[in-house]
Parts: C-alpha cells; structure tokens; sequence
C-alpha cells in the first residue's frame, strides 16, 4: 500500500481527458481511486466504463450525480426521480455504492427554501427502496450557500444531517467536501455528529480561492491555493471515523487548459503536502 | 406619516447620485431616510454632507463602514483601528447612532478562521468605550459566507450575536440584511435571539439574484427580482421588536448605468409590493 492508498481522482479535475487517458493516467500516478461523472459514462457507455476501470485496477469511488430533487409540477418531478433510478443502476453497475447527490435549487420563481427541502425528503422516501435494493447509498452533499437558489438548497452539514437522519444510515449519508463547509464555525459538531451516525458516504477535497468567476461553478482552487485548512479536515473526518476514499475534485478552467498529466502531478504533490 | 416612513435609501444603490442628488431624489420622492459611506462622505466634506442631509430634513439610518479588524501584523492592526475611531466620529457628526462593521476576512496566507474571530472581539474591546463616548452603536453584519476569506469572516447571524454578547446591548449590535442571510434555516431562532437582546441595529434589503457576477460583489438583486421572501423577513424581523428604518442597499452595476430617479421610483414601487 502506497501513501496515496485512500486518494481518488474525481473525472472533472481533469475534464480534458477522455476517460481512457483517465484510467491510464490514475496507474501511472498509483492512484487507486477515480470518482465519476453520469454524462462522460454515458458517452462511454456504462458497461464499456465499468470494464475499463475494473480492468486497470482501479476502484469507483463515488458517481456524480444525482438528485435535482426540488421540482413541484408532477411532470418534472416524475422525470427527476426516473433520472435517479437511473443514476443508481449506473452507480451499481461501475462497482461504486455511493451516489452523491445535488438536491437541487429553488424552482422557478419559488421562494419557499423550506417547501424545497421538504420536497427533497419526499422524493429521497421514494428513491431509498431503489438504492437500498442496488446496495448503492445516497450522499446528500450540502453545497455552499451562493449555490441554494440555483443547484442545492441543502447549504451546511447540519441540514445535511437532518434530511439524511429521516433515513437508515446503510441507505443515506452526507458528502463532506471542504469547498462547501469549510466557513461553517458548527463544522466540528457536525462532523462529530455525522461520524456517531455513520453517516459520511464521501469526502471530497478542494481548496476556496478568489477572486469567485461569474457563476461561481468553476473557481475551486487547487490544494494549498486558498483558504481551506486541509488538516483540520483530515484530522476531523477521521475522528468522526472516516477511513474511505478522499477525494479531489477540482472544477477550474484554468487547470482545465494545462496538460492532464501535469495536473495529477501537482495534484498528487499538493494531497502529500497539505493534507497528509 | 406616509406609507413610506421606514424606507431608507442606502447611497451605494444609485452610486451614479452625487449627494446633493441623493438628498434631492429622495425628498421628491417622500423617502425619509439616507444610508451613507464613507468615501463620499469624505470626498463631500463630513460636516457640508450632515448639515446638506440634516437641512433637507432627511435622517441618516446608517455609516458603512467601519470594520476589517482582522489583521494581525500590529501597524495594519492600528490604523485599522485609528479608521474605525475616525468612522465613529463621522458616524456622530452625520447624526447617525449605527456605524456597520464589515469586520475582515482571512489575512493573506491565513487559514485560521477561529482566529480571525477572536480578533475581532478583541478590537471591539478597544473600540467599545470610544463608541459609547460618541453614542454610536457598533453594528456586526454579518456577511454572506461567500466573503469569507476575503471580506467578513463573520458568515452568519449566530456568529455575530456571539460577537456582540460579550459588550452591552447599547453599544454592539448586528445588521440583518436579507441579501446576506436569506439561505439560512438557523436564521429565524437567530433573529428571536436577537430581539430578545436587543442586538438589531438595522435592518437592509437587496434580493438574491443569479447568476452571480466575477467578484460576487455587484450582483445584488432589486427587491423582487430573485429568491429572498421579503415579508418573511418583515415578519420575523417585526417580531424581533425592530420598528426602525429598512433600508434598502443594492450594489448592482446594472442599475449604476440607470436614471437615478427611475431607479428610485423602481425601488420605492418594489418596496411596496414586495415588503409592505
């Protein structure tokens, strides 16, 4: 076992290789993790996908995603939740047992965040017997709050919490990802709470940088660039009993112009130095 | 009394108005209250600008900003606080008891979160007896947690109120603004604590609009435009024992390039709508 027998490579860090470049990439590295994405296993094909990376040795660590959960017409609900079956199929197919889920914004002209979660209770009733029967866990994963209008009205670890507590802890878990929490000063009780619940499903690793780019979806920093307190984390999670995959996933424009290779390179030297 | 007789105009939000233009456009438009800045402020002269407020019968709800206590090399550390007791000064000689802290984000290559916290109680202990002296009260805001590194590492009402608890009422309070605090599902605990303190210092309206612009500073939304529940903020804020000025501070480059007065007749016509 190497140094880097717990670190994943989420696909989006490194969204300019295809995903063969991907797996041949992470066994050059020795990293024995890759964290996938629906469209490019899609484009692949799932079982093609599922082979290529059991092939190279290497294991699924989680599949994003699911959820986008918050809809109220019947129509669009419905499509929703047919899309999160789905998900979960794939999910079991590429040997991972965790889905992370984006629950979902505000929908069109709604101001109701309380309404929305609750719709995100409901249809997680639903999806649990699906999960549970393919052996794949849902991982609610709290987004920062400038995404609750748009992508995730779940904003903090506590919220997280309290959606996922409805539900056995085998079928529903939380994503730890320190862009998202990582300005949170109930943090450390909630990570303590998690672990006594056995609830974290993933944990992802990305540092916060600014200035933010319009959107704010692809401004996360690379490790060690920002702000994030990788330690603390490291240190938190594993009381709180985690000893699964960590995993970077990094969404910047910039590291998405640079060579694939040279990324992983930095990557792998910035997991050793801030984090382990 | 007309219907308008809480309504204050934050100067930021017609940036494009010199002050005697703002004094101007709001005694047209029977709006009783001024919110001002600094640099303006400056810029016009302190005392030309309290006696041009003062003789137009307007009243100044507010003075941004004081604040970015977060340093830690002792000459920052200083005239950081030599500019928040120069901001006190300019705060009484406009007439107004609320001077807003914006209260400072991560100093560069920091990642100590908790410490930028103490700091900033630690200079609110200096700063407090100057205050007092002055009768201006001292107001937390609490900013979005998207300004966390970068401008305010007090990211949430529960933050600020365990700030301000530890000096009296009269001289620390908190800013509720909507634009900030919105996404939050503490936040109506968080204004029943504040009530019963009697922390609210004032009170701001902007409305969340996305996407989010390069920078996240100048995208905030016209009451009505985007996610925020107005009335619910009326409410809960009413209920909290808030019965001064609601002012409205919009930092919006879209309305800058507007007619100043359309853009206050626009924000008097929303305000009525939406939060009346």
């Amino acid at each position: 076992m190497t140094d880097l027998a717990r670190l994943s490579l989420n696909q989006e860090t490194i969204r300019q290789w295809s995903l063969p470049e991907l797996v041949e990439g992470c066994v050059a590295a020795d990293v024995p993790g890759v964290g996938l994405w629906r469209a490019p296993v899609q484009k692949y094909g799932v079982e093609a996908a599922a082979r290529l990376v059991r092939d190279a040795g290497l294991k699924v660590t989680s599949l994003c995603r699911g959820g986008f959960l918050t809809d109220i017409e019947p129509a669009a609900r419905a499509k929703a939740l047919d899309s999160n079956r789905e998900a979960v199929d794939e999910a079991a197919a590429l040997g991972t047992d965790t889905l992370v889920l984006v629950c979902g914004g505000l929908p069109a002209g709604s101001r109701d965040l309380h309404g929305a979660r609750e719709r995100i209770a409901d249809a997680l009733a639903e999806l649990v017997p699906y999960a549970a029967t393919a052996e794949v866990r849902l991982a609610i994963e709290p987004l920062h709050p400038m995404y609750a209008a748009d992508r995730c009205v779940v904003s903090t670890l506590s919220q997280a919490l309290d959606l996922a507590e409805r539900f056995p802890s085998e079928h529903v878990g939380v994503v730890i990802d320190t862009y998202h929490l990582w300005w949170d000063d109930t943090l450390a009780e909630g990570l303590t709470r998690a672990g006594a619940q056995n609830r974290i499903a993933a944990f992802q690793l990305a540092d916060w940088v600014t200035p933010l780019p319009a959107g704010v979806l692809l401004g996360r920093g690379q490790i060690g660039d920002g702000s994030v307190d990788f330690r603390w984390f490291r240190d938190r999670v594993a009381e709180a009993g985690w000893t699964g995959p960590v995993e970077v996933e990094i969404f910047n424009e910039r590291q998405w112009e640079r060579d694939g290779g040279a990324v992983l390179a930095e990557t792998v030297e910035r997991y050793r130095a801030h984090f382990q």
